[in-house]
């Protein structure tokens, strides 16, 4: 007997048991055939990166939360002279391996490249509930045009997934940097205190509009440039009303007008994408925390459970151009792939889908019986339907069928020696009990009618 | 201009751009299809397990191949005092990890548990053609049966999953750990050599069983004994044949008899299960490097390209209750996968299979006409068919057609002015460059006519 070794999972990881694998691929599955749907291609990079090429990327908070790999051998012995002791690193977020990726493959992609990625990435941060430091991301990004009709397909995407998975009440949130800008000019906000309005305005959702105006006022903020905020951004959120009532304070402005202009074809694209009118929004003061956004921004939230934004993305024509020494103009969102997991447990969207992997289970009468049991289970199997055969020493059969209650497999097939000399077999449904005798040719027919697939 | 920063990726790395990725995901598909037809279940486990979960279980070299993950913040200040500066690892094989896993949800798990899991391992080897530092695994394993059934099954799996992939002059070597060790004792080689043996047998397949009586004779081995072992190990491999052969050697032998009656067992099981005579073989010399084999051991080869097995495992009986104090009887085999690929690769097994990610291009004749154009692609969307639009800038319809040609799109939908004014498109097929009008409500059905799916 091998000596006892603790068994302990590092802190904010997880394992995935078969019924929670279920219920996640089935997800996977509806976002990536929606990916696909909009012609986007997949893209996997490695979970490893060298260190220099993850650190001044994401600022100096979250450059602490990068996993680092220890070097190895004399690089080790080396390093722990200089101090540098890490080369490599974990995949922080998949956009920056994208920015690596155009840059070094530049030849081999075509342009606009619509890619799709869903891998783990891992950040350091203190696990708590809901939070992970290792989690799958999902980013669906185009590459290579500047067209506002990139940003709608991304946010049609994004309303094609969330309806799909059958999310209630969610909304999609946009708005446009520049729309921002102009909206800092028309109030006499200088650009050295643009990032900070954008950052306390952003907050809306949490304090309310009555918290920002306090905040800015707090801040230092004059009256009369709150005055010209408050003003402009208590619009209504319908994208038409909004942008009419908007358009008289910022149209005079370089930032206005291409906003407006964006805007207007951005929610007309919308329309023809087929997204529903009361499933967007035009919400001024969104503005979203990464200063590395250009264009337009977008944010989907749920009304129930209130977890934050479920999806959230935008315009950045910068970033991606950081390896090339170019810029590649890009826009994207990310899919909250865990968040929409946890709204779908808790709202039990997911019925009672944790399939077992088996759909037949072949008992196995006694040792004599065993290779026709095994034989049936090879035809059940070729015919495409998935089955285990009883592997242990012949039990009882009610041991059998417990076996296959436990794993929810939902038929058995009893297959004796008296079945086997009459040429048939038994075939129990194990939800309702009731079985019959059926031909050893009938048995796939009579499963698949049974609904065993 | 952003400035450049140099763009490289980490030693033994790779990024899997599009037509890649469709070649990779068509090979998983079809092992998870052949996994879940016999019943395995998916599991995955965290990339970052704790650094003593991983060391000490694979031999001394391999510890050094762990890919350790520095601590952070007060804890790495600490492990610089004490020389300890890592508390984490990449998974290093998917084994391990299952052992953990048994251990920690003893009560969740049905047994016999068949699980398989396809996820990334991490070693830190040199890299070379064909030896990368991040890599997929890919195993199946039944824990919590003694039955040799269960061994037959792994075996069976491997051979349907090769013939599936259409790997073309495979052959499954099958041996017994027991059988070796009563052939040992048959040729009195005592347990002190006993490993020595097999790993000098294990390498008839390189050096050729001249070679291996050669250096049997080197290291000291009796001429009686390597006498022994030549008639021993030169049977046929034709299964009954060679236990045919090998019985009145071992059969009075306490490991020599229960190998031969689980070795027919096997065989029985396999015929039962389907799997060719031809595609099996019981190799006397086989050994496998692991010393953690208990039972049945196996492992195949492709007979072109010569790049060693593409499948291997066997019977562990003792390693899985590492974590739980316990011996809980397993079985499993790795698949293995990135060498699949490259054997499909050089006997171009793929054929044209590089899809690209959608079937229609819908051109956008001019600004005016864009909404209709979007219009068109929410249809064939909706109905499943994969569509981009062309998303920038309207151009010459040629350019846009190259646009297609160059992503391997196949059917592009033109949408002018003109056809719009008559409730029409025009659907061309790129490849045979034939056209013809289609009236808008019948589009979806052509282009299923034509094979866009």
């Amino acid at each position: 007997m091998p000596p006892k070794i603790t068994a302990h999972r590092a802190p904010g990881t997880r394992d995935f048991l078969p019924d929670e694998m279920a219920l996640r691929r089935k997800v996977r599955r509806v976002i990536e055939e929606a990916f696909e749907r909009y012609g986007f291609q997949p893209l996997e990079t490695p979970a490893v990166e060298r260190l220099d090429v993850l650190t001044g990327k994401y600022g100096e908070e979250a450059d602490r939360l990068i996993f680092r790999i220890l070097k190895r051998g004399d690089e080790l012995e080396a390093g722990k002279a200089s101090g540098e002791l890490a080369d490599l690193a974990l995949r922080y977020d998949l956009t920056v391996p994208l920015a690596r990726v155009v840059a070094m493959h530049r030849g081999e992609l075509t342009y606009p490249f619509k890619r799709y990625q869903i891998q783990p990435v891992w950040r350091a941060e203190r696990p708590q509930k809901g939070r992970y430091r290792e989690f799958v991301q999902c980013d669906a990004d185009i590459v290579g045009t500047a067209s506002v009709t990139a940003d709608a397909e991304i946010i049609a995407l994004t309303h094609d997934i969330l309806q799909r998975l059958g999310i209630p009440g969610f909304r999609i949130f946009i708005n446009h940097r520049k729309l921002l800008q102009a909206v800092a000019q028309a109030a006499y906000v200088g650009d050295d205190r643009f990032l900070e309005m954008c950052l306390i305005i952003d907050k809306a959702d949490k304090i309310g509009l009555a918290g920002v105006w306090q905040e800015l006022e707090a801040k230092g903020f004059s009256g009369r440039q709150i005055d010209l905020l408050k003003g402009m951004l208590s619009a209504r959120e319908e994208p038409s009303a909004a942008l009419k009532h908007i358009a008289p304070y910022i149209d005079e402005t370089d930032p206005g007008r291409v906003a407006l202009e964006e805007m207007t074809r951005l929610f007309s694209d919308l329309e023809a994408l087929g997204v529903p009118a009361e499933r967007i929004a035009l919400r001024l003061y969104l503005a979203r925390g990464l200063d590395y956004y250009t264009g337009p921004i977008f944010e989907t939230l749920v009304e129930e459970p209130r977890i934050g934004s479920v999806t959230g993305g935008g315009r950045y024509d910068t970033l991606i151009g950081m390896f090339s020494g170019e810029s590649i103009p890009a826009t994207g969102t990310t899919i909250g792939i865990e968040r929409l997991f946890d709204v779908m447990r808790e709202l039990q969207l997911f019925g009672e889908s944790a399939e077992a992997s088996a759909r037949v289970l072949v008992t196995v009468f006694s040792e004599e019986s065993r290779g026709a049991s095994l034989q049936i289970a090879t035809e059940l199997r070729r015919a495409g339907i998935s089955a285990e055969v009883y592997l242990e020493a012949p039990k009882k059969l009610g041991k059998q069928f417990a076996y296959a209650d436990k794993k929810r497999i939902p038929f058995v097939v009893v297959a004796g020696p008296d079945e086997i000399a009459r040429g048939e077999v038994t075939l129990k449904t194990l939800a309702t009990g009731s079985q019959a005798a059926v031909p050893r040719d009938r048995l796939i027919d009579e499963v698949r009618l049974l609904g065993g697939r």
